[in-house]
């Protein structure tokens, strides 16, 4: 069996060390990353730049292969296919462990899901796993033994054309798992002004911050919901966006 | 009435040029635009950069105050919400018009259609217009008429709930308009190596390309099929991206 694993956080990150030593334990398995930090990438594909592809040694991670690119999440599937596993099958894709929830909107904006809808563009089973902590830190004990268990559940269970999966993890001891939508929600206060950054030349300099704010805070059906009561959150993710009920 | 007309190609290019001025017909148009080329962005955000605004004087655009942003076309909707109609309401985004198609899987990888996105995410109505070349000086007269009538017409029919339009448009006469729905396609053959590239310290360096594949080339209802016949193509697109059809 041949894994790809990929993320946004770059290469380096606890996350996605962890993510790429379990699932030594189910078959072959390659990291490509970037080479730095990708959050709020989404799918975004390195159109005017040319992409590199670097190899890493790595001697702790149960013989899996590393790779990182100067280019985003989107391009590693890309460098998958078609350079560092080219004319043989990936089997199963796997994004994250993202430091930071991806659920609600955030989908759309996050760089470990964008590798994931780009997996089932091409017909890839992919699985996108968060935590819900930016923590560089974050406790991922607790988390461990789902990566595998979940894994093989889903693919037994067979991924159904054009999907992929965004799990997302709370904090601390996990109570259950939940099968999920997205939730409805949005961003407000996004740019904080850079002070004193304002010249003849530019108007002005923002940092993009922001806060979160849940548009459905009583529906227990979400993946924010389940986050809240301590639930892994599984949401199947369709990358056909056609709105069927608006036709 | 605030218009936002915002797009991926960058200001200069001659679909934005063209859309913001039909535009002001409708009401007050602010462009807030990349300074250079975005597209393949996505939804990308700058997570780790500062975003820059700066004015630019246009005589030429029936008075539309155009700005330009180091940053994404999803920034620029932030940018708009929050710097440039900082506390007054916008109420409509347009994205375009693009030079290239955005139908089927694209809408995952176009800046175009990132910003509506966005824009849908904030509630506010966003309309993405593309045609079906890449010619920088491809003839939009034949779109021309379309943009203000089309317009008015989903603004009069209400947008719903988390839901933004995708418009592509045929090269040349448009022979009819078709509610579609987005056509399952993939691509492939995505990487072209760059000659001599390889060295120690890389494995090699890409340049992004490919093929896109119809994976339904006989069905009638899609933005493709559409394209394929000179009609004018408008699928719905929801930010929901549960597959409730998996749930």
């Amino acid at each position: 069996m041949n894994i790809v694993v990929v993320n946004d956080d770059g290469w380096g990150s606890a996350g996605i060390r962890l993510l790429a030593k379990e699932m030594t334990h189910m078959g072959r398995v390659i990291v490509i990353a970037p080479d730095g930090p990708r959050s709020g990438y989404g799918a975004c594909i390195s159109v005017t730049t040319p992409i590199l592809l670097r190899h890493v040694e790595e001697h702790d991670l149960n013989g899996a292969e590393v790779y990182t690119t100067n280019g985003t999440p989107a391009d590693c599937i890309k460098l998958a296919r078609e350079v560092v596993l080219k004319d043989q099958p990936i089997d199963l894709i796997v994004s994250g462990i993202n430091h930071g929830s991806n659920a609600s909107i955030n989908v759309i904006y996050s760089g470990t899901m964008g590798a994931c809808l780009v997996a089932a563009e091409k017909g890839i089973p992919a699985i996108g796993w968060s935590i819900n902590s930016h923590a560089a830190d974050v406790d991922l004990h607790w988390l461990q033994p789902f990566l595998l268990e979940i894994t093989h559940h889903l693919l037994e269970e067979g991924v159904p054309p054009r999907t992929c999966y965004n799990i997302n993890a709370p904090v601390g001891e996990i109570e259950g798992i939940r099968w999920t939508r997205q939730c409805g929600g949005h961003w407000t206060n996004e740019l904080d002004p850079i002070e004193g950054s304002s010249s003849k030349e530019y108007v002005g300099a923002w940092k993009l911050g922001g806060e979160f704010v849940n548009d459905e805070p009583d529906a227990q059906d979400t993946d924010i919901w389940a986050l809240d009561h301590q639930l892994l959150s599984i949401t199947p993710i369709l990358i056909d966006l056609t709105h069927y009920g608006a036709l």
